[in-house]
């Protein structure tokens, strides 16, 4: 319960206090990842005399948010205490009245947040509220990790479609199977372990059509510890999944979608919803959806992560669209040589300046792996 | 010229100093990187009383060898001193007397050497000779950096062929050019200058014909200080290369081999040889040269590291032929498409599991890309 200083450390100055406090609200944060969306992963700390007194971290919409958990942990030991918090307090009703208010009723008398909520009804309104209220705000300790944390949410915020991870295991040649369709295993065990996480940490995996006929997987969480499985979904315009493929066949619990042209005949899809299986309709051109239109469908389903992981030319859809925001790719050190499965696709570009381009965020070796992961440069 | 230990070391182990001095004599061995083929690299440091009293690196062929340098540099204050020195000291006569008649004559009591010299002529013989003579041997420390350093010549003692660098500059999909064949720059400076250390670390770079009809390429060092000029070698079986190329026009150094079909006319092969272009002829079988054989015509020639540099075809026949020991892959994090031309051109693979594996030895950043050091699984 009551945390530990860094060892060793002798000159213990306020700063390093609050560093200390604040990595653990964002510990307690990300122990919501996957299960808070649409809403923000927060995580609340409560100090008195160099003490916790109280902790909390939201864990589902509609459940009570981290600050007010940690508030009524400590009781009325609050007053005069040190709140820690990743995200501004929200300062509005929503499905939970203002964290503002109770902050201001326990007697807190400082906070220290991480980043703004980019909400446009919060956004700085929090932290006016409680200064406005007497109480010393720091803004923006270890905003970095804070926004990291968020990202996903922040683009949300910002664009009103999901933020999107295009994932890719494949070899150092760039190709994610061989002529003959083989690709199990290009990367090893640590590589796919990682990749079972991302997923578990996203609100949805998707793959092309193409995969499902050629691999049919199950894009289940594996090898990782879940709390909320990822929704399962398919661009697939002309419904050529196999009713027995087992994405439909372990669809029974509701959690896949199908994207299909909205002109799929009607007798047609309800084969599949039958099953469990929901067809979400769509229109196409050129045989292509939208992504801003399939994106605004997804965020009303409360997807607001969601996992691209192929194969080449769903890849190069999402990249062609501009919609890839963060790229995980496992490179394994091994070559395939040109007649593999490319990783990506088409992309029909004019010129190598008009080339998507990433920053890399990090780079680092996963078992016999590489792991590079990068930001789109905005 | 004296040494410092290491800042706040103040319990000196005797292990702490060995390899204190080991590390010097690895970073003098350094120094002759390029420029000692066939031979090794070798850096060799005396210490008497804590104290460094002489030193020495071999620098070219024929020049006296690093234990010898550092001998002469110490003097009569040589006897009783320790040695450390990269590898072990020759006991065979060859250009120069052999280095452990030197060692027991000086009167040194106490060698310290990093790893054995693979060559049948010693291997062994020199650590014996030694020890014969009453000097305390101890052998292995920095093993791992020792053969690092010298594994071109250890891999060419070996097997009889040069040790081969791929270098590849890509794309995180594993192109090296747009559709158009637009690859200037797809990674960045850093990158690129690192790529010209690695060709001032090589004894000759070699491309295909295809990158010299599409890139015409100088294949020289630029961006870093080089001492010596690598060769630049071109594989062109129908010698396609044009006259007017840069490696040829640039090729009056004498320093320009095309490896032709030796049953290329001899009229055509003289306007190369009279504008100071070498053809190297050689037989070939479907168009294809054999690794083996061009290999032995390379190390004839005292190239030992060779640098392949591509285009796909050539990196392809060279990792099809077994040939490559070390990628050195620099992947900016960009997506050209399937359109663009492969890093790696076509490896006929009938499954997976008979891919070319590698080893990550290293995964760094080098600038805004990646750079992925691997060597071939043994």
């Amino acid at each position: 319960m009551y945390p530990r200083l860094p060892d060793g450390d002798t000159r213990v100055t306020q700063a390093a206090v609050d560093r200390f406090f604040m990595k653990r609200a964002l510990r307690l944060a990300a122990k919501g990842v996957g299960t808070t969306h649409p809403n923000p992963m927060v995580g609340a700390v409560l100090v008195s005399g160099g003490s916790v007194i109280g902790e909390g971290w939201h864990e589902l919409p509609g459940k009570p948010h981290a600050e007010v958990l940690s508030i009524d942990q400590a009781g009325r030991r609050a007053a005069g205490a040190t709140m820690y918090v990743n995200l501004e307090p929200c300062s509005h009703y929503g499905r939970t009245p203002p964290c503002t208010d109770r902050i201001i009723q326990a007697g807190i008398s400082r906070l220290v947040a991480g980043c703004r909520d980019p909400n446009p009804d919060v956004n700085g309104k929090g932290f006016e509220t409680l200064e406005r209220a007497g109480i010393e705000v720091s803004e923006g300790l270890l905003d970095e990790e804070a926004r990291e944390l968020n990202r996903a949410f922040f683009h949300y915020v910002a664009n009103g479609i999901p933020y999107v991870t295009l994932k890719t295991a494949m070899s150092l040649d760039g190709r994610i199977a061989t002529s003959s369709g083989e690709s199990r295993w290009i990367t090893g065990k640590g590589s796919r372990r990682a990749a079972h996480r991302l997923r578990s940490n996203a609100d949805a995996v998707l793959v092309g059509v193409g995969t499902v006929l050629v691999d049919n997987p199950e894009l289940t969480v594996r090898a990782v510890r879940s709390k909320v499985l990822p929704w399962r979904i398919i661009l697939d315009p002309s419904l050529r999944t196999p009713l027995t493929s087992r994405v439909v066949v372990r669809g029974e619990d509701g959690k896949t979608i199908i994207v299909v042209d909205e002109r799929i005949a009607e007798k047609r899809a309800k084969a599949f919803t039958d099953v469990g299986t929901r067809l979400m309709m769509l229109p196409t051109e050129g045989g292509l959806f939208s992504w801003p239109s399939l994106g605004k469908r997804l965020v009303g389903e409360g997807i607001i992560h969601l996992m691209v992981e192929g194969g080449g030319k769903t890849a190069a859809w999402f990249v062609g669209e501009g919609a890839v925001c963060r790229i995980e790719a496992f490179v394994a050190p091994v070559m395939i040589g040109s007649e593999g499965v490319a990783a990506m696709g088409p992309l029909a570009l004019e010129a190598l300046g008009d080339a998507a381009r990433f920053d890399v965020v990090r780079c680092r070796r996963v078992g016999g792996d590489v792991r590079i992961t990068a930001d789109r440069c905005l």
